[in-house]
């Protein structure tokens, strides 16, 4: 078995923070860029990943057909702002990216309050913040402010800029893969089509490249796919040119949303028991060990939805600390750098590398001392003096894989039985195995 | 598919309304005769309703051997009542047919307050309502009084007179076929052999004669058969008289208690998953789009207890409103005309025709785009700008049916999956088939 | 089939009070015992029983290797006690012989109060009760006693003296077996090497005493084998000595901590879906007729975990009232005569004996009437008067027996299915058999 990290609980936990303030860093660097689902945004995002990861650049020209959609033109903005007659800018794009409707057209117009108010998007119920629109697949403009800033406007004439451009280029991805021993590959998806918005994605963005960084010096037994892609489109392209090979796919996670102090939650894949809906309900998240929430598949969400469309069907999930959509900080102004956590990332990468440590160390324990329990004490396995009330987490461990360790159960298995995580009894798996109590009958392949 | 009322939503609670009318009339125009297992209620009763529907009626000789019973004797009321020695009537038949324990022997007798307690009912917990009492296989005479009333009576010596019958003659039943385009059968039931209680069973007696008198303008995929009978024993000789071709039966409901505001309740079918016992989980009633609470199959209740009988085992289940014996106005003089509302009784019968629909029109889709999610903007089937927190449930509808519509999934089963109503899933499928996004592999036979 | 009492009520509580009386009177005759794994304790214990019951008392050498374990030495305790300055015993094990850990070995020190502290156990949570703890593969010594005694004591120098051995000699346990037809066994198992503690477990060495002496006027289908031995190590050498055929073990129930008023409380065997398993969650216990709480296997416990070890995997649960470990009393002086109740003994033997009769009367009925219900009113099965709101619980077994008896659902099946005791879908069905309803298609093996 490959440790993705020491076992250590002390080191551990150092490296957690440490983790956590070196994916935070790289989340605040890309959080200024004006992502979208094309254009220079993308481009420089992609340039700041390379240099802490190799990574292949992907281009593929706009208008090209993907599946059913067509790759849309390259959007690039110059300006965006609202000007009051007295000259000040009332709204501006120099101060937000998410005060201009992604892919909104060109526009340069006087107009009134009134008139204005059909292309201003605004949240009433959240009047301090700044909503994020799109429009990708649409010919029209948008300007995003917070409610009371629009509600504070005089009533006089504004003038509109908007200068944009929609030009033929190419959608860009990123591609980091960590060969392992088997051409089994595990699919590390997030998308990297989201602006000014730290949770989501700069978060997951951040958190796959440190992940990337830390698995390279590491042997693994399966091959580890990093993918950053625009959101849908990116993951319909790399579908289309990965079409023959997608079966290798043995299971996968798009990370979004990792850096807030929430959930963590999991939705399940499409087929809903593969090995990674499984191995990640063994885990545990934060100082707390808390359990994730297990979600069963639903088809709206993220690029899973595209990973388990029914052409499709791989075993990808969704990986969240709070779900999308239900917090109030969701796509608005207020999913900035003050909402993300170091020590949420840093716990949320631990979880991740845990999921890896699920598939990599799943082995089929044997107990060679079958008939009744093996007296734990010889080996020093077992509190000395009895009458205790209860017993400790370990030697409930040792208790729960001999009892199992059949031939016919996995560590995932038995940790799935017992409610105990997948580290717990992969630990105590490695003493019974040092002391001869139990051996190994090959890794549970996916 | 062959939609029962048109799907416009306005028209049809305007149809809606118009139903629970005529359903409220029709039930209103029932509720004062005096119903038992036979005699001249039970006639008159078929007579109404055959005014409404096609109704063929079945008179099978008293004496007859039906399994292990035997039809009772026909029971004729002439006159009931309990007299005061100052001459004035303290309880008469002619106020109420509940004042008759059904099935009574003649009786003439004077009999102090004392003596008559041992055939008075009241039930003293709901001190002024009259109870239902029954005695058919008993040679028992008993008066049903509220206990109120019974309490009021002097200590005095009072006349009872009891003049009724029973004399050979017929047990009555009323059968409906509306033909469809197969042999398999949808059976319709209810029991007709309650006197003055308008829920239990005015209720179903009456949506089920609208139902029938609806579904004649209707072409139908199914055949469907409504029985009108007498409860258990008209049950076994309907089964008795279609020993041979109750195989045909492939679905059915014993329809009663409609006319409440409460539940819905369904008791699933012996054999539990059947397919009505799903199609009814993925209906709604009333303005709140309430679902239904699913029970498992009991073998006590009303005339389904025959159908799943072990030698049956039809998959016939039981729809109410508010389950029988759990409303305090259950089997007295409170379940009268006030207790049952015209709304309630149209949104029943609207989750009957909804039931029927699920059955009706349950095909198979295929999706035509299964390599990622089509691009539904593209169709007009979503909305324009992005960014929102959740999506509508149309939308929802769409990508359930795309996701699942893999060629082993039925639109019921992607309604089960989506816990989205039937209805809300087969509108969505048929725009998808319109869009030439999905096409259909064929209905998904019962 | 073979009633173990009488099914008429009054006497059945009239007896289980005599049982409750009996067996408390046993138990509190071996609670003064100190029994341990071995010694004089243990022999005495069996005495005891041997005055009730035919008791096999089996012998085997202490240092005989019992699978991966050892027979320890027996142990003996001569004197021991804590001695204060002035000649007064402060601690003394002729008062309880809870307060000398098990296994103890020799000492003759004088220590200052702070130097016994590391030998002293205390529950500081429960000030005024006197641990149990046990040392049974380490040779160290220790004192239980009161946190309020020993904060009690002055600062001054203490004499300890234990006067104890470790000598070589036997483990011993006690077999008997109450022949049935088959050659398959039902064990009923319970630990003796608890010294005074008397709902853990005096009450379940008396209960199955009482049991078996109850047996013996009666003839059983199954072989019922009891076995009193130490925990684990008394376990495991029953098992080693038996290895050829533990194979005859179709159910089973380690019986401990039935004197006290909790619970009842079930763990499953590791089978989980063993006949044992499912026969004890058709029983009822006490006068409230409450369901046992059925917990899942976990292989922390007591006996159970030996016989549901990977190499034997039989079908044996824990039975109790309330859980090991979850009452403060437990390991504890307070477990002690006062604790355990005539009443609740009686409930748990009660309850031992249902679950007995599931096992002996499991049998598969067939409805000789299946086409509809029969009419049960023609066999006086069935109230006279109709009307009601609810059925009782007689009449729900007729109709659950009658719907169910289709010749794959036996007794134990449809009292799952109904939720309804075994004894009353039994008694049901006998009834049932003698009317001609049903007929029998024979005993349903375990």
């Amino acid at each position: 078995m490959n440790a993705i990290y020491p076992a250590d609980e002390a080191h551990r936990s150092g490296e957690a923070l440490n983790s956590g303030a070196t994916i935070y860093a790289l989340a605040s660097r890309i959080f200024p860029l004006c992502r979208s689902l094309t254009g220079e945004g993308v481009r420089h995002t992609l340039d700041i990943l390379a240099q802490y990861i190799e990574l292949e650049r992907h281009e593929v020209s706009t208008g090209t057909a993907v599946f059913d959609w067509t790759i849309p033109p390259e959007w690039t903005v110059e300006d965006a702002f609202i000007r009051h007659p007295s000259g000040s800018k009332v709204v501006d794009f120099v101060n937000s990216n998410l005060h201009l409707m992604s892919y909104s057209i060109p526009v340069q117009k006087i107009l009134s309050k009134n008139e204005l108010k059909a292309h201003v998007h605004t949240l009433p119920e959240q009047p301090n913040v700044v909503p994020y629109k799109t429009a990708y697949y649409t010919d029209t403009w948008g300007i995003c402010m917070s409610h009371n800033d629009f509600e504070k406007l005089e009533d006089v004439d504004y003038e509109v800029v908007i200068k944009t451009s929609k030009r033929p280029g190419h959608l860009v991805y990123g591609e980091h893969v960590r060969k392992g021993r088997s051409e089994k590959e595990i699919l590390l998806y997030t998308h990297i089509c989201h602006p000014s918005l730290a949770n989501d994605n700069c978060s997951g963005i951040a958190l796959l490249t440190h992940l990337a960084a830390t698995l390279k010096a590491r042997a693994t037994y399966y091959t580890y796919r990093f993918v950053f892609a625009p959101g849908t489109i990116g993951a319909l392209t790399w579908l289309s040119r990965n079409y023959d090979r997608v079966g290798a796919i043995s299971g996968g996670l798009v990370v979004t949303c990792v850096g807030d102090g929430g959930g963590p939650n999991y939705k399940r894949s499409r087929k809903g028991t593969a090995v990674i809906d499984r191995a990640v309900s063994c885990v545990r998240c934060g100082p707390d060990d808390t359990m994730p929430t297990i979600h069963e598949f639903t088809p709206y969400g993220y690029d899973e939805r595209q990973f388990c469309s029914p052409g499709f069907n791989l075993p990808v999930g969704l990986l969240q600390r709070s779900s999308f959509g239900t917090f109030p900080e969701y796509h608005t102004s207020a999913d900035n750098l003050d909402f993300i956590r170091p020590e949420h990332l840093g716990a949320s990468f631990d979880m991740v590398c845990d999921i890896i440590e699920v598939l990599e160390g799943n082995w089929i324990p044997l107990n060679l001392s079958p008939l009744g329990e093996p007296r734990l004490g010889k080996y020093d396995l077992y509190p000395p003096l009895g009458g205790h009330k209860s017993n400790n987490t370990r030697t409930m461990a040792y208790l729960w894989i001999l009892n199992f360790a059949d031939g016919s159960h996995s560590l995932l298995d038995i940790a799935e039985r017992s409610s105990l995580p997948f580290s717990e009894i992969s630990a105590a798996a490695e003493i019974l195995q040092d002391r001869g109590l139990v051996s190994s009958l090959g890794r549970c392949e996916i």
